[in-house]
């Protein structure tokens, strides 16, 4: 099917010009495809970062093949794989967890093959930059329709490492995953979570937080549970559900990573 | 007349990967059209800067569909909005003037119309990122060739609230609208306010600048009336008129907003 | 040969906003084109990131019209140049080095013809914006199939001015050119000074590296010869030849710009 792969994404944490290399090369094997620069500004190394925002992102855009690297283990032996989606995406980066929940989001891992034939990579490959050198050939190579199974042996994708959150009757610790562009805190929970520790949680119901700063000392805050930044007056917090369905805790129009500075975890309990 | 509107541009406070989300949304409404992501830095909340921005580039891209998306409002009752423009453009984005200073340099404001027609949203909208659900699918909507009026109710849009500058004989206060990235200041005035302040200023006329800081304290420069940068030596001040038609205080080579931390207005007078 | 010029790259110093504008004015010229921002990231003014940087990137790119602009002269008498390259591409931009470095990488310079012909700028040249007002448009004219030589006389392009390395038997002493976004150091020489200086240097050979800080203190330090950032431990540096064949310093996963902090050159020898 190679037209419905003939849509070229790209997610890094390279910055603007080594982004714009492996989107050249695209351009170079795969001259048909449409190639859109999903994102540069992943913040570097940051694989659950990155795997937060693929799961977010690529259920919004067409079916086709998207590159995420955020690759820590460049030029040790992690291997580079190619994941087909139920929904008929394929997603290439390391195997390092970066696109096993974007691909749970896209209909779960049909299968997955290693980057391995030589005929998909550039002739020569440098040890730092699998950007360019691996991972965009191959993506241009499936966007002119190779078939996946043909870059390499089989493989199951390593999962992504992320805390659970902690669930009981009245309380829900949940860690902070990462924090967005405008200093929000995405935490590691939904909205299952929240009613299986609190049931059904009205609008405006008041949560008290609970948590620990990077220097060790214990703070507490007691902010609602709303739909929208606009419930509440500017500077003010919020507990909310973003809109990919992870719980955050925002500032409306300010920083909650700069208000509430919480080192690991947060807890959330329903305020008497 | 589809064809017109098969380019669509993206200019917002989001970052690269928010945006990229939304170009991805119009990707695969409208897979034929162009897609040109013209900024994703504008700088967060900052309305005055975006309608800046877009009314100084849009007259210099295609005829075609442009969102900006500057969205303090957003999951609150502000409304959504396409103005079609004098020059065939349709300006998609929220009502609180972003765009109103664009359409106006395009022609001017032909009609509005209000984001309503579910058809034109996402299934499900969500309350915080209308940037995805309800701009991105309108633009590739519009972009396939749907007529302005199908997506709502005809709606005045809301004028840009920017102070205008004070002129006198022989003095003009203009407030500092933004910094770009330069450090330069752009000011709220233009060539006509310094002709009716001042007649006919000659080229390396001295300017006797008059401000006050963010501390309250007042300062004085003298700063030349120049064409380019390249007129007054490196890290030499200079005052001029930018490429779009907008006053300017800039530092060759350097950061006029660190050198002179105007607060609000900037005074100018011809130098004895 | 209009095909092989369809696709057009633009690398700049302006940020998103301003690069966002040139894409505009290519795809309003030559709307069949294909237009990459290759990069808006260039630090503002640096003329030899930006030649070191295109020079890197350029051979990946497909064939086509590459427009590199970082333009400390813009507004003064500098020229505008467009040079025709031995692999078929042509560079636009200013004449003051920023191109040629990469032309060499891509065939050598075939021919260069001054921007002058007023057919290929738009009708309004202002002082400042020659991106927008003179390459993008020379750009995008080239990428329909304009002749080089319409543009305008025929010239030697200036070189960029980059001071070489010192070779002596057992001392190489490079310039550091550019600091990368992860905080390596890019430095002004090769593998093949770095022969010249030690003969062939085994794998995990420690050098012993001297310099001297912005405050004028002396430093040394042992560093490994590797080939990958995976062959150190996180934290340690190394030294290593990067993916386009210049020597570098880095820190695996941290910052060489932060931990040695060199003022202008690093002398390496090979250590006891």
């Amino acid at each position: 099917m190679p037209d419905r792969r003939a849509f070229v994404s790209l997610a890094t944490d390279f910055g603007a010009a080594y982004t714009g290399i492996c989107a050249g090369v695209v351009h170079r094997i795969a001259p048909a495809a449409t190639v859109l620069v999903l994102t540069d500004e992943i913040t570097p190394f940051d694989v659950r970062e990155g795997a937060m925002l693929l799961r977010q992102a690529l259920p919004y855009l067409p079916v086709g093949v998207h590159t995420g690297i955020v690759d820590p283990g460049v030029g040790t032996p992690r291997r580079p794989v190619a994941i087909e989606t139920g929904r008929g995406d394929v997603l290439v980066g390391p195997d390092n967890g970066l696109l096993v929940p974007a691909a749970e989001a896209l209909g779960g891992i049909v299968r997955a093959h290693v980057l391995a034939e030589p005929a998909y990579r550039l002739p020569e490959v440098s040890a730092s930059f699998h950007g360019r050198d691996v991972f965009a050939p191959a993506a241009a190579h499936l966007a002119t329709g190779v078939d996946v199974a043909a870059l390499g042996a089989p493989v199951e994708p390593l999962p992504l490492d992320v805390p659970p959150p902690s669930v009981r009757d009245g309380e829900l610790a949940a860690p902070v995953l990462y924090t967005d562009r405008y200093g929000s805190l995405v935490l590691g929970a939904g909205p299952d979570h929240l009613a299986a520790a609190f049931g059904p949680l009205p609008h405006g119901a008041v949560l008290a937080l609970t948590w620990t700063d990077p220097d060790g000392r214990e703070h507490s805050a007691r902010v609602p549970f709303v739909a929208t930044f606009g419930s509440v007056a500017i500077g003010e917090p919020l507990v909310w559900v973003d809109s990919s369905g992870w719980l955050g805790l925002a500032v409306n129009q300010g920083s909650a990573a700069g208000a509430f500075r919480v080192a690991g975890t947060l807890t959330l309990r329903v305020a008497d």
